[in-house]
């Protein structure tokens, strides 16, 4: 099977073209010599979790930003890397496949190349199985031909998307030592990137010189904070699932007969749901991040569909589409406690069949309440985060069925006067997940690629590639690395199954800011996207013409470019010194002294009251 | 409610780009003068049915074809229609709606105006329903402004999706007159052309002076027959599936854990899952034709896919993807004989509840082992056209359901040796169905729609809209009309609960032609397909670039344009007579003799046997 990985492959016509396609580099990234400018030493948005972060990571935490610039760029302090000794760096894939992680090794491999011809790509087959069984495949142009802007993860396949148990570790670290790896790329999400934060800090402590980098690739686009924007594969898996969601709500308003309950596919966080939601406008979307904040039940919920679907049906319109992102199930408290419990009784090893018979008298009960298929997928053993399995647990069904009895009560007591309830079930998600990538993921992983290579060639450990200012054009894109420790929180609570321990630091999902404007611009047309079925289509995925270059609203709305500001501090900070220069007049030396004493009392007020509300962790 | 319809809507910038696309026109539909020849009086292709045919449609059987010609076209007997009095003509959607059908009404409306500005086009709002009820919308150019190129049927809506019963015909009867109509156009397919053909010879009949057209409207893609190549909706619902079909695929091959199992939209035929087999290259097709004719069981399905999964896991193969036809289940003949039963019962009034009791031993012993789920359905009220609610049969979680047993039987039994076997289960349907149609189906649809209104021009009734010769360009295509009694065939025997008696004419479904090049390519290719994962993705629906004009394989592999062939024939046959004109040598007046007389007695053979074997009719 192995030696059917990496092949070259039959194109579409439309494919071919794509393989042809050249992502554009910013001008940073162009040509052999680059500059890297080191930032102020980071920490992590949450200071309280600082000290624990600090100890759990000895060897990378604190360490610097790094920028990477044009060798031109008029920076004093920037360092040029000018040798490019040979290199051997090992690429994998972990997690959930998102299009456009062929390009991350794509861009990896022509950085790689273009600065010294003698320096080698393994990736590895299988995904972390094939880490720790060290199955490799040298990454070629020949291998790439065929993969390049092409969609899912089948170049190297995935598989356990863990490297976490020590046995993981130590299998890792032998690997990386007996191919004398100089780099680990590890392609994936939030708890990949966790893993690559650790192995990072174990490799250092064993005096192990394979360096660590991630690389933020997921569906999901939940690996959000200060220094990441968005996450490659988003792009294309909410414009593939906004027209197929779009397709719908066409359909729905053609017949006039069904209600569409469709559930996405994006983990706890409902970021692919909302963005979904603003691209092609569905009636109603049930987002986690308000069912968690207002502590809904799943009656509370069922209560607020019925109520929409005769509103409805109150302006004659008995047709419907309801978005339902795949984490819901874990935001309703009273599920949420039930999952932990069956999750408990799987860890004491309890068997599937025989815990509903375990289960507390409460949990027992709304245990039996639940329809027989929806009791099933819940008994499903966790996933490897510890998570359930929410690709599996059909919460749309089990919402459409509540609703149809709850609308059918009310047809009877007269209160609902709209035609029958017929509800329509989907998931959106493995159609989605294959697709070919976007143009700008295409771009953006294929940028992501080539800062790992620099990450690499300066030496640094633990750190995850960054490129901001993406709402911009590619010319305009600031290129990066952060350590990932800098991402990480401590949670001080559990809200949920949780692939970490309560105080053990983590780079966490990043929930929906329900302060952020795209949550803004949701709620500002909420009504009318619920009654007046003003229904818009993004369309099919576009590679040339109007849409080709559409970026998210998600990525569009939010106010970002959080690394530009930092680097504006940084030149005001720097005008400050020269300005008040030892030699300047007492005046201005007093006013200085004035206005920054009144700068860092605000700051430290501000920092000590913790104001990291922004982004609420699950 | 009836207020939204035809309401401005906002578009995406990929919608807009769309809305203003102008399709082409073949050279015999631009300007202002179109002349049209009247072939030979048609006949249908199962001579066997003429007589009932003719006997049940005394006023519109026989009626010849009639080919568009440029005006300037070298055709001696060819008429000019040079008089364009204003017309009132109103239009309606009958049936599963389908991506272009509103260019049909674009089409209509444009030829409409163009030959007179006071002529007008009045939509039925609601679909049938409107028609009966006499609810229309003037259709002019503001109104399609954003329906133009874009899709679903929700300009008008539909409904109900017949015309059949005395009160239905009576109705519509009553509406044509009041409205003073003198065309009445009727988007649809199968059963919708049938009522339109049986609407134009009780029109004629009743000596109301409306005439009756039909356009071949169906994503189904079974309207065919000698004179219809492929119908509007069918290219872009296969490009749209496909897409989604491939991603599922590449989604397979990454994660190499799961069987796929879709459903594919398309009623009794299975023409959507064979094109889609040939744009997206799945391991596997159950085609509901070879199930009919090999007259396979369920069990034989069953072990069909098990051999195929145990002979991929002998390969280390363990995921894959498996398509399944809608129209599947009514193949199977002991769930065709059940669903018959059933239908039986509910024609007879027995209640859902009580029909499980009233099965005869066998039924009864079969309906037992079904899983729950697939009873429920089964026991669904039949469609307005009598067959089963295909969409609502989740055929394909049964097949995964039986599989997944056997499987683990013999795994336990050591002959399956692979991984656990994981299913996934889709219906791909709704979420293709109102898409924007392809570049292909706006072309298609909107020369229809012209056509459509030179059929009325010229006096004609109880015809279909044809095109032929679409394989290639659009300034290669042929337009025509031929009557819709042409098309029909009689049913002698039955196979599956029907719209129509046996005995009565109908346009029945063509199924796939088990002969046909298409399925030829299927054949020669199903191995590979099965063991090599040569999966191919034709990508998301282009609308400039490569892809963009790409068309199905059914429509290119297929050796047609028959209308071609028949003008060529008559040319032919103009020939013979100008060589032998009276005056001519015994020589050659023998010669041509003897060559005709041998021709006549081949043709008179082949008629007598009946060979029409290509299009069986399920």
């Amino acid at each position: 099977m192995d030696s059917d990985y990496g092949v070259p492959r039959e194109l579409s016509d439309l494919q071919k073209q794509r393989s042809l396609y050249q992502p554009e580099l910013p001008p940073c990234l162009q040509g052999t010599t680059v500059r890297v400018e080191f930032g102020d030493s980071t920490t992590p948005a949450d200071p309280a979790g600082a000290h624990v972060i600090s100890r759990a990571f000895p060897h990378t935490y604190g360490q610097p930003l790094a920028h990477f610039l044009r060798a031109t760029a008029n920076v004093p302090d920037a360092q040029i890397i000018t040798e490019h000794p040979p290199i051997r760096v090992g690429v994998v894939f972990s997690g959930r496949q998102s299009p456009g992680g062929h390009n991350v090794i794509w861009g990896l491999h022509a950085a790689i190349k273009c600065h010294n011809p003698n320096s080698s790509l393994l990736g590895f087959l299988g995904g972390t199985d094939g880490l720790f069984a060290q199955k490799t495949l040298e990454i070629t142009d020949e291998v790439l031909a065929t993969y390049k802007n092409q969609g899912g993860y089948d170049l190297l396949g995935r598989t356990k998307d863990q490297i976490r148990t020590t046995e993981q570790v130590n299998a890792a670290l032998a690997t990386c030592q007996n191919l004398k790896l100089d780099g680990l790329v590890i392609i994936g999400g939030v708890t990949s990137n966790t893993d690559a934060a650790q192995l990072a800090e174990t490799f250092a402590d064993s005096k192990c010189s394979t360096k660590v980098v991630g690389v933020p690739v997921t569906l999901n686009g939940d690996l959000r904070n200060q220094f990441v924007e968005t996450n490659v594969g988003f792009d294309t898996i909410c414009k593939v699932n906004s027209q197929l969601i779009s397709n719908v709500c066409t359909d729905a308003l053609s017949a006039e007969k069904y209600y569409y309950f469709i559930r996405l596919m994006g983990r706890k966080a409902s970021h692919v749901a909302l963005e979904c939601t603003l691209q092609s406008h569905p009636n109603l979307v049930i987002l986690g991040e308000e069912v968690a904040a207002s502590k809904l039940t799943l009656f509370d919920i069922t209560k607020q569909i019925c109520d929409a679907v005769q509103a409805r049906a109150e302006q004659d319109k008995n047709h419907g589409v309801i978005l339902i992102p795949e984490g819901l199930v874990e935001t309703i408290p009273e599920l949420y406690a039930l999952l932990q419990e069956i999750h408990g009784l799987h860890g004491e090893g309890v068997s599937s069949d025989n815990i509903s018979s375990r289960l507390s008298p409460w949990a027992s009960a709304l245990f039996e309440f639940l329809p027989p298929f929806i009791r099933k997928q819940l008994l499903l053993h966790p996933e490897s985060d510890d998570s359930a399995q929410l690709s599996q647990i059909e919460t749309e069904k089990l919402l459409a069925q509540l609703v149809e009895t709850e609308i059918n009560k009310r047809m009877k007591e007269g209160t609902y006067k709209g035609k029958k309830f017929n509800a329509i079930c989907h998931f959106f998600g493995y159609q989605a997940r294959g697709s070919l990538p976007s143009k700008f993921d295409c771009d953006y992983a294929y940028v992501l690629g080539h800062i790992c290579y620099h990450i690499l060639a300066a030496g640094l450990n633990g750190y995850m590639a960054t490129v901001t200012n993406l709402k911009n054009p590619a010319n305009k894109w600031r290129c990066a690395a952060a350590p990932i420790t800098s991402m990480m929180t401590v949670k001080r609570w559990s809200r949920g199954p949780s692939a970490t321990a309560i105080g053990k630091p983590a780079v966490h999902p990043a929930s929906i800011d329900l302060k952020g404007k795209p949550y803004e611009l949701l709620r500002h047309n909420a009504t009318k996207f619920l009654l007046d079925d003003i229904y818009r289509n993004p369309g099919p995925l576009q590679f040339e013409g109007p849409g080709a270059d559409a970026k998210t609203f998600t990525l569009t709305a939010d106010d970002q470019d959080y690394m530009g500001r930092i680097k504006l501090l940084q030149e005001y900070l720097e005008k400050v010194r020269s300005i008040v220069k030892p030699g300047c007049s007492q005046e201005i030396l007093k006013a200085a002294l004035s206005a920054m004493s009144s700068v860092t009392d605000v700051l430290t007020v501000m920092s000590s009251s913790n104001s990291f509300t922004g982004h609420l962790t699950l």
